[in-house]
């Protein structure tokens, strides 16, 4: 088996994974089910995740990677005006929002099986952490309390993400793909939270 | 059968139902198990609910009632002053929150199956003519876009009820039944909403 052959796999392994332990759950869902999607024999998820929960934690942790690994970079280096811990907080807030949306499935993955990546975790103390440097410059209000708000935009955005069938069901609104309700959601949520955090 | 007799066995229904929705998912679970577990015959289902969907409609119409009805009522007399516009803010954040907590798992379900009582959306259309009447009367700012922050304290209290098994797993820290986490929690997060809209 060469290179090409051996990554096409493995990539087909987390893609059919994805799909039908989103669809079924981690436990509704058997190996052999897995392997028959992605056209390959059943000891190919032993070879390359070692077991079930392996290609579980592998299809978790992409979803780290992919979406909490460039907030984080946007978020690690100290704002050095106003303008610039609000420029910070908007990128991250967009950033996160189409991560998110790319990587929908394995998202509602994670919260369905209740694991988190650790790029989530790091993000949540990048965020805190650059929140107190703010407080401490002068840029955010002094009354905030960190380590409780860690979660506030990405709250927002991962039920954005996850609600979007029910709103489309029950309002007729594909608010995922429709680029001008997007950007009109984004600019009041992101509005709403730095009004409440800057000084 | 006696109406206390009635009740009693609707009520074992609707409980185990919730129970045994919420641990397997609706299609996971059989009218004999919820049944079973109810300690009732299976026609029991069909003559208080019509049908296996109609028994999860009722406990997810239950959620509503409980959770949104006062929060709603709260939201329904228009803000008289500042001061009006904040505590009532406040109070629907608190209610909301303990309500959660305690419909726990009706709230998870209606989240799972991705199906929403009526009571929610009404509260969200309340929550709307909230903030415009009080953009109106100068207590918010103008700036907002009411139709696109109606979920805004909502995401954050649901998830901080759906994810506390995480939390608690991850972190140590039983949020829902720490009554100081808790205290700050709500007043951090209310502050930093209530500093977002405020005029």
């Amino acid at each position: 088996m060469n290179e090409s052959n051996s990554n096409s796999t493995k990539e087909r392994l987390l893609s059919s994974g994805a799909v039908l332990i989103c669809e079924k759950g981690y436990s509704g869902v058997s190996v052999r089910e897995i392997c028959k999607d992605a056209d390959t024999s059943m000891n190919m998820i032993h070879h390359y995740f070692g077991s079930k929960e392996g290609l579980l934690n592998a299809i978790i942790d992409s979803y780290g990677e992919n979406v909490f690994v460039l907030p984080l970079k946007l978020l690690a280096k100290e704002p050095k005006s106003k303008d610039d811990f609000i420029s910070r907080i908007e990128l991250v807030f967009e950033t996160t929002l189409e991560a998110c949306i790319e990587n929908r499935l394995s998202l509602m993955i994670a919260i369905r099986e209740q694991n988190s990546p650790q790029a989530l975790i790091n993000y949540m103390t990048g965020f805190k952490a650059f929140i107190d440097i703010s407080i401490k410059k002068g840029f955010a209000r002094k009354e905030l309390d960190s380590e409780m708000i860690t979660g506030f935009m990405l709250d927002r955005i991962l039920n954005q993400v996850q609600y979007a069938p029910w709103v489309n069901n029950e309002f007729s609104i594909d608010i995922l793909n429709d680029p001008s309700y997007l950007k009109r959601w984004s600019q009041s949520n992101v509005d709403v939270f730095i009004n409440g955090i800057a000084n």
